[in-house]
């Protein structure tokens, strides 16, 4: 086995520092020079890019448009919606100066104290409001809605702990910005939003979710409602995975963004906003990997499909190229992507172990024995059981085996999801039982005390209401005692 | 003809004016609310992404990879590289502090005094520095080479006079940055790149080029040579539209980038880097657009073909919808990207004109008498000529011309940069007409003097010495009447 394979810590060990070793070793990403900062390595972007190709079509299916805003937000926009300079406004990069110059002893530059902005300018922790200072230019009529505008970059929130994919200062996201000329219109794209990521999480990247509206406390800066999709990591905890707002018309009223509606009146436009980020990246990581390294679905590998020949000498690499070099291309024909193997500087050992440390979910095998007998040995990286199987359609056997796996990882997780999640009315218990993780679907009398007092006791807190729970009868708050008024998601999360 | 498209300025009275009004009224950006910054609109981000795609697939198939830095860069890294500071570290945008806090006086937010940083943060206007404080974790042998990493990303530069696309203080881009074990092989990379950059501009842009390498002067601060593809514009100014630069060993030795090659001796890695940015878009857009709008290539064209019924009633109406999305639906059969414009609220000489400003290349009418006559009317936006077509057989026809109206996009931009390159060995003559446009071809000494004094006289510079140009007897410098040492493409440019 590799060395770095070797060195992985176990998830029953620490299940902290085996993520945060398998995100390095599998060249995912790193920690950049800047504080709190991330480099996204080639086998992790190529992750992200097809994260980002599937969510992009499936929100132009929606009739959503790409757009591209500026980074820097002018500081005054951030106090016009009160609320939202509440959640937001405080830890960000502030630029202030324009210019360097060289030092006068030489030493390197300095910023120039000539060069200092008459207002300061905030990279962007999320775009609200210099998008709707924007749609106000853009919207006169109820002709001009909805508008639906989207756009993938960079923003930056000044994180004091930071995990790579899971929380750093700056991070790649989509954010969704809607303007729509009534209330039913915006409520429901917000839900809409919801569901297409719900769909895509569960589908492709084999994540099975909770999905609701967050309590009050829990919302965004600038919310009427949040909606919300809560996936469990494999130590019961919680990783909000994403979120779609919707925000009334607190931007319409606060960027002075009005419509003529149909009847001739003036309206102020509703809005939503919902985004993913690359935290994403985090929950792929932390729900299907094991032990050995990655488990990655097959939708969004990077490599589907490894062949590794084991040869002696140049005349045998000769025939496995040939052999192997034609099985390669047959699977590419049917869409797979696939990686050849063949480099003689490492040996098979070192190769299996890579691969599986790397999550590549089909890997094929050729011995000298198998080219006489033409057989292939196929192992699935899911469950790691191997067999040797004839070449004769092994091309529909990879590709049934990857369907497979990707209904196998999800089934695992969704039985994973479904045996921890507790109902619960017994605060006690409740307080005994939410530290090693897990789901807990109590009685909540809705109060932002009952919360308090929960995550000062227990540091869990309200995930959501959940869309999909019998709400009939909900029965008594079990830290107030006072009547329910819903059974929520309460746990310790990410 | 609708309002917008009347007003538009023409080339002939005001060039500079046409492109500033064309890149608003088509929709395309507008100017944001921060200085220098745009906002990229839908239709413009549209073909954005056409012209990513497109690069980021010829990029992969020379084996390259995406990756991801972070935006913010130490000062002290940009001091490093000593070619490097002097072109790049001095218009910035600088981050100073990492908090607001609420204005003692209720007013808004103010910047937290306490939230300094220790070291200022630059908002990269390239990646050089940082990728390459980086690349030192990640090369170690000549096993580790080439490396081949690119991204996609916004970059800052403070700049004192803009335009939209063409100098912006934020724009987007790609930067590719190459680490290799031998000099011929940086080399070689920094060629093949101007040649994908040539390629993807010539075959998917229509835009013809010189292509050639810089001069000491306008190399790239750092670079020991800089590669770069100058299109004309239709004033006879050039616009550098893309660059790729030999870097040397000058990151490596700045950053301490050594390896153990196969002789097993330490040496330094070679490197390149280039890049194109949003500025494509404003080379599109000003070398094809006419006075009556945008001129779009149809391999890049966001909607290639625009289908318009005439109708008069709803029953009326309905037998358009019936033929005319069935049409539309055998068209995106093909692959053609279709939209079919039965909109009431618009009439139909305004979506004409809307369409011919935007620069649809095929446009299709129906009206009553050809649904009875089972016939179409078909427009090409490049020549706006009209003919009446039987339906039998239109897909094979619109697909025909889309594809020769690519060609002939080219062949017309192509004709008139062949015909504003003049052969100039005659300094008072290239004085007298250089302010008309065009590119010179001149011979020249090869000296910062003679460049210098070109500048002050004429505001010309070199732009290129072109690749594909008899270099043999150069003859005299026109300038000094020294012996020339090639001949030099020179001119006025963006």
């Amino acid at each position: 086995m590799a060395k770095e394979l070797k060195n992985l810590t176990k998830r029953a060990e620490n299940y902290s520092a085996w993520y945060n070793e398998l995100v390095v070793k599998a060249d995912l990403a790193e920690q950049a020079d800047v504080r709190g900062c991330m480099v996204i390595k080639p086998y992790g972007y190529a992750i992200w890019e097809k994260i980002q190709q599937s969510l992009d079509r499936r929100f132009k299916e929606t009739g959503v448009q790409n757009v591209y805003f500026p980074m820097l937000i002018p500081k005054s926009f951030l106090s016009k919606e009160a609320d939202h300079v509440e959640g937001f406004a405080k830890e960000c990069a502030v630029v202030t100066h324009y210019r360097l110059k060289n030092a006068a002893d030489g030493s390197g530059v300095v910023v120039d104290p000539e060069a200092k902005l008459e207002e300061e300018l905030i990279i962007r922790p999320t775009s609200e409001t210099t998008i709707w200072n924007t749609y106000r230019k853009w919207i006169h009529s109820w002709r001009d809605l909805p508008l639906l505008c989207n756009q993938w970059c960079n923003v930056m929130r000044w994180e004091m702990r930071t995990r790579l994919f899971l929380r750093t200062s700056e991070f790649l996201w989509q954010e969704g910005h809607t303007a729509h000329a009534t209330r039913e219109e915006a409520e429901e794209r917000a839900k809409q939003m919801i569901r297409v990521y719900a769909d895509f999480v569960e589908q492709e990247m084999a994540i099975p979710l909770v999905v609701g509206v967050k309590s009050e406390t829990e919302r965004f800066a600038g919310a009427l409602d949040t909606y919300t999709i809560e996936a469990m990591m494999q130590d019961g905890k919680a990783l909000q995975s994403g979120t779609s707002h919707f925000l009334g018309q607190n931007f319409g009223k606060a960027f002075d963004v009005q419509f003529v509606d149909q009847e001739n009146k003036l309206d102020y436009a509703w809005a939503t906003s919902w985004g993913v980020s690359t935290r994403l990246m985090g929950a792929l990581i932390m729900t299907h990997s094991d032990d050995n390294g990655l488990v990655l679905p097959p939708n969004l590998a990077p490599i589907q499909v490894v062949i590794v020949p084991i040869y002696k000498g140049e005349a045998e690499k000769a025939a496995f190229d040939e052999k192997l070099g034609a099985l390669a291309d047959s699977l590419r024909k049917r869409g797979l992507t696939v990686k050849y193997d063949n480099a003689d500087n490492k040996r098979p050992g070192f190769k299996f172990a890579d691969y599986e440390l790397k999550g590549v979910p089909v890997r094929l095998v050729m011995g000298g024995r198998d080219l006489q007998n033409g057989t292939i040995e196929v192992m699935r990286r899911d469950t790691l059981e191997k067999e040797t199987v004839p070449m004769d359609g092994i091309e529909d056997r990879v590709e049934a085996m990857l369907q497979d796996i990707q209904h196998n990882i999800f089934n695992k997780a969704k039985a994973f999801l479904d045996a921890h999640i507790f109902p619960c009315d017994n605060y006690a218990e409740f307080k005994e039982r939410v530290k090693d993780g897990g789901f807990f679907l109590c009685p909540w009398d809705g109060t932002a005390e009952t919360e308090a007092r929960i995550k000062e006791d227990t540091q869990a807190t309200v995930r959501c209401i959940p869309f999909d729970t019998d709400q009939s009868n909900p029965g008594t708050d079990m830290v107030s005692g006072k009547p329910a008024v819903c059974r929520a998601i309460i746990a310790r999360s990410y």
